[in-house]
């Protein structure tokens, strides 16, 4: 019976079986130390030749990042032995049998620190193995968790979870960013987003979300961007006003940052970040409004610009927190010109949109607003700014069926788990990154292959 | 404030705002009845122009699926007009104002009835409507509940969820039927399963799962195939033998079942099916003893086959219901020639693998089996499979870098909903259903399209 390297404290004084991958070795003559990973902590393993000679002759092959099986017992450390930043460091294990499961080539490279000192290309060439680092792992902790968080958080408002697709008959907003696949005689192309087919599963459910892959052809390599994105959707309707839509963001978002502190607590210590400060209602403020503020506060005059600049929505963030004790603050009212053709204008300030981005210390963290809901008018807005929807008849019949006034947000989860954790760059929050220039391996490195082999 | 359908019955002799669509109309002179439907329920609305004729003037013109918000008074009906199969069957709704929040065309079919009887191609031409109807949606109601649980089941053996690319370097199983993207001046493809990622992820979490998108270019068009599928995916390493793999999938399966039992009993009485009967212990069989049993039964011998045909599979649950009391039953050891190259041989059943299928009532549940975890053997495998893992390097690197014994299993989330609800076609249980003939509308119309606007 296998115990789990978290169960062994309670174990003290008991023999063990415990399973898992060596991380460390330090060698003290005829003693050999090892921590030994498993999916639930770490442990100090002692093997003592004087102990067990047949662990000890076992141990002096062992290194990092073998799979073993040890037998011992669970001792007590001495008091000044005890490892007070590790959960079962009052123990440690006396081997009295290794096997050794697999073994393990040698390391490219010391993977035993607390940091993993590794430029992003080596660690992302390397990523079976840096996956297994406990502050890369620890990233896809909390992406598990603010996925789950949304789920919940949607769940508890009586959301139903659908499954969109990838595979789409056109691009969903117009775009040139968008993936073609060659389907048998046909084109066909990667989805953008899932944002036709959740309008129109409001019809189906009134209210829905979707976790999902999106595609884009992003054809620039920057820090924020990556092809391929795990999403959070979320739309529903029978909404009364767009501020529906953004309470409901509110509340989501809080909810995931909550999660997050309860059962991330861990790798926020690890990364040495602080949760961003959330008042009790997230500040609005209109575009123009902010622009207004920024000008007063910098004397920089963008109050003419459809959008705010990485520099403004750094400044919003410093108003937000000075003046409202908040890091994230909802900017509204962007111009019909800056949105997709399905975002709804407000009548009571024509040429802007009953829309909202949440900027978070300094950058967007989600997207969102009320849609266009009437039929004659989305087609009439598509005609308009030049968007061809011959192909998504399905997403026009939804409206022609009756659709009540209905809105939605959207997030990548990638680039929450970056702000949450503060990472520089969005393709440490990604498990397997892919942009134009990687899938998986550098997609250089993969011509030279073909060339070779073919 | 809105009060769902749902909670009308605690609100009986008050007044409530209720919003939804319309589902059905019946005219009795100066009474109009109307059967509203929102996300909670359906409830039965009568305009009585004797009791408001604003409300009657407005429901002149209402017709099926048109939004709207209805206030009224809750009454509780006659005894004789009480409806036993509805959950508001006991009361109604006096209509005192009615408002449209968005008109509907005429429907182009009835969907009025409790069956929606429609050809596949006219029920999937009018998705966007046809998802509307209660028998419709109630199928995505248990595909919601069949991934639930699978997450929830997963979690609670301490499993981690993760992101599992689309985007390919190159097919994981060296089939053809894999689909290319044109991806920036390369060439990628799509993920046809998660099996290399999750295996890689073993590393890092021991134990994980992953709700994924799987794409394939199924080059016919059969009752069980689609381009897309939703899979559930897990994988887990330390086994201390391939039975535990079996064992986990068994878990699994069954606190599925269980879960639509509690969930969605309504459902199962609509669709007048049952779940499958399953054993304490579902039954395990090798496929060699299963084929002696079917020629023992029919007289077929089909003892050197590879694999079961359909006609063996019912054979085998037959047998299995019969002998065995259950519904669902694993068939073993399949011969290496029909499972992938990463599949453990059976080093007791030379030529045989240690793998499963689960078959459930005459088809195909779900696959899994102990994976080779040792990396020269799988390298050597591969090789003499003909399979190029040049561009896989970083599925190479998780066995370079030691891997222990590991298994896993997968199985599609439309398959399962369709066994469950025994629908006929596969693309019932898919909400937008892909195939070589369809990506929502059909390709013929869109090429139609493209040759008319290009």
């Amino acid at each position: 019976m296998r115990t789990l390297i978290s169960e062994t404290v309670s174990h003290t004084g008991k023999s063990v079986k415990v399973e898992g991958w060596i991380y460390l070795r330090r060698d003290h003559g005829k003693l050999i130390f090892f921590t030994l990973r498993d999916r639930s902590g770490f442990l100090q393993i002692v093997v003592n030749a004087k102990v067990s000679s047949s662990a000890y002759e076992a141990a002096k092959d062992i290194r990092p990042e073998f799979a073993v099986k040890i037998e011992g017992i669970v001792k007590k450390r001495p008091e000044n032995a005890i490892d007070k930043s590790s959960a079962t460091g009052s123990v440690e294990l006396e081997a009295q049998e290794i096997d050794v499961l697999s073994k393990s080539e040698a390391l490219p490279f010391d993977m035993g620190g607390k940091d993993l000192n590794l430029e992003l290309p080596t660690l992302l060439d390397n990523r079976s193995l840096t996956l297994r680092h406990p502050k890369v792992s620890a990233i896809f902790k909390v992406q598990e968790t603010v996925i789950d968080a949304f789920r919940i958080a949607c769940k508890k408002k009586d959301f139903t979870e659908f499954q969109s697709p990838v595979i789409v008959p056109q691009g969903a907003e117009g775009g040139s960013e968008v993936f073609e696949i060659k389907y048998f005689d046909h084109k066909a192309y990667l989805a953008q987003s899932p944002q036709f087919y959740k309008q129109i599963m409001v019809g189906a459910f009134e209210r829905v979300f979707t976790v999902n892959k999106t595609l884009r052809a992003e054809p620039s390599v920057t820090t924020r961007h990556l092809t391929e994105v795990t999403t959070l959707d979320a739309e529903f309707g029978f909404i009364d006003s767009w501020l529906d839509v953004m309470d409901m963001a509110e509340y989501v978002i809080k909810f995931m940052i909550d999660s997050v502190n309860n059962k991330n607590s861990d790798v926020l210590k690890m990364f040495n970040v602080t949760l961003p400060k959330v008042s009790a209602k997230i500040p609005r403020i209109k575009l123009r409004d902010a622009q207004e503020i920024i000008f007063k506060r910098t004397g920089r005059d963008n109050r003419q610009e459809p959008d705010l600049s990485p520099e403004d929505e750094r400044e919003i963030c410093r108003w937000s927190l000075e003046e409202k004790n908040s890091d994230l603050v909802f900017v509204t009212h962007y111009p019909i010109v800056k949105r997709p053709f399905y975002t709804f204008e407000d009548p009571e300030d024509k040429g802007f949109t009953l829309s909202f981005d949440l900027i978070g210390r300094g950058t967007e963290w989600m997207t969102g607003g009320q849609r266009i809901n009437d039929y004659a008018k989305l087609v009439e807005n598509a005609k308009k700014r030049g968007i061809d929807l011959k192909k998504s008849e399905i997403y026009l019949q939804a409206f022609r069926y009756g659709m009540p006034p209905e809105g939605g947000f959207s997030f990548g989860s990638e680039r929450i788990t970056m702000h949450i954790l503060e990472l520089k760059n969005v393709r440490e929050a990604s498990l397997f990154p892919r942009d134009m220039e990687r899938v998986d391996e550098r997609l250089s490195e993969i011509d030279k292959e073909n060339t070779k082999t073919h």
